[in-house]
């Protein structure tokens, strides 16, 4: 089975290949400018594998949380890939990309959180399941940290995430015990998305192209009108 | 030769095919929820006129400006596709689309106007080449209504777009004299995107899949941070 899955729901941006039990993976730090490194470094990864989309058996997106505009730039073009090539889809969450990167390196159970903007966090919450693949403990959630409940979460957990980066002593706060370990600057890499989608395909549970759905968890792009015009007032009243 | 355009650039969702000289169109005002609409929409074109996405020779996309959200979700499904298939592309600015809507029901010359929100506007002029087609008569700008610089443009203007819709006495005002009409309302439609492409593709100027870039003509998709953090003292003040 030959799978693409792309990943730009955060500051990474990152394609991967898995050509029948062979992975590589293509991973930049981009920022902002995803629109334009997106599709040179999947051609470039393609190139360096020889093979030709046509070529691929389906697709995988990183559907966030994340940026929104990371989100719809990835989903846009793997529905694009998937509808020209007419093969099915799978859409796997960065949370999940995150602790599925901790569970490789041997965590039995990890938070992934991502710097939600605004004062908020994405937080979730997985183990490693038989499988050796990231199950997920709860629903992936988006909360300013101060509030995040992780009370209820004894025993042994692995922090990652730049939600951790940015909030490392509000959560530490608020679980039972200090983490392993944090990784404050872990970001998600397509090539989790790939070992998370794998069985997807295997069992037949892929989506058709229009279904592939981003995971914003909240619906605010940024802030409302009233808070701009708000910002505006306040600006023109600090000049 | 059988093109498909699509443009999500405003609040206009759309999708039109030629095919060697018929060009059908399916056209929806989307809102918020391009993401969901547009592939389905695409799909059903392509089942109406009965072709499958390998058959296309090209592909075109709306570029904007426009909604940031809106521009990356056509533009991503169109690299997508043209990744995908192998195909050449080609970006049609919306202001383009709007002067050639104009052009199509008549008029000479056309001043197309988009709201661009945060109390500014998306401007351009175009004229009716000798082809039928609209030629920019200058660049694409981004402005404050009241600053648009409209006074050296003599003669009778047909003024097409939301900007008109929401600015409509500011810009009267700049102009020299009444333009013929004014339809504040009007939209971007793919069909014309097709029009103003077609010339593209026959003469080779079609670009790559990695080429093709959003026109967005201002870099910020919202407030700043430091407005933003503005805008919460301002809310938190009047709480």
């Amino acid at each position: 089975m030959r799978l693409l899955a792309i990943d730009t729901a955060t500051e990474a941006c990152s394609a991967a290949l898995w050509l029948d039990g062979a992975l590589i993976e293509r991973f930049e730090v981009a920022g902002r400018t995803h629109t334009e490194k997106l599709l040179p470094l999947v051609q470039a990864l393609l190139a360096e594998a020889g093979i030709r989309p046509a070529q691929l058996d389906g697709l995988v997106a990183g559907i966030g949380p994340g940026s929104f505009a990371g989100v719809r730039i990835g989903v846009g073009l793997v529905k694009g890939l998937a509808l020209g090539l007419d093969r099915p889809v799978a859409g796997i969450s960065s949370l999940a990309m995150l602790a599925q990167a901790a569970i490789r390196g041997g965590a039995q159970r990890v938070l992934p959180c991502i710097d939600a903007r605004m004062s908020e966090i994405y937080l979730g919450a997985y183990q490693r399941g038989g499988d050796g693949l990231a199950q997920s403990l709860q629903f992936d959630q988006v909360v300013p940290p101060e509030q995040a409940d992780l009370s209820a979460l004894a025993g042994d957990w692995t922090a990652v995430g730049t939600g951790w980066g940015s909030y490392d002593a509000i959560l530490r706060q608020r679980l039972a015990k200090a983490p392993l370990s944090v990784d404050g600057s872990a970001l998600p890499h397509a090539q989790d998305a790939l070992l998370l989608a794998l069985p997807l395909f295997q069992s037949g549970q892929a989506l058709g192209a229009d279904e592939l759905a981003p995971a914003y968890l909240r619906d605010r792009v940024a802030l409302t009108l009233v808070e701009q015009q708000a910002a505006r007032a306040a600006k023109a009243a600090g000049a």
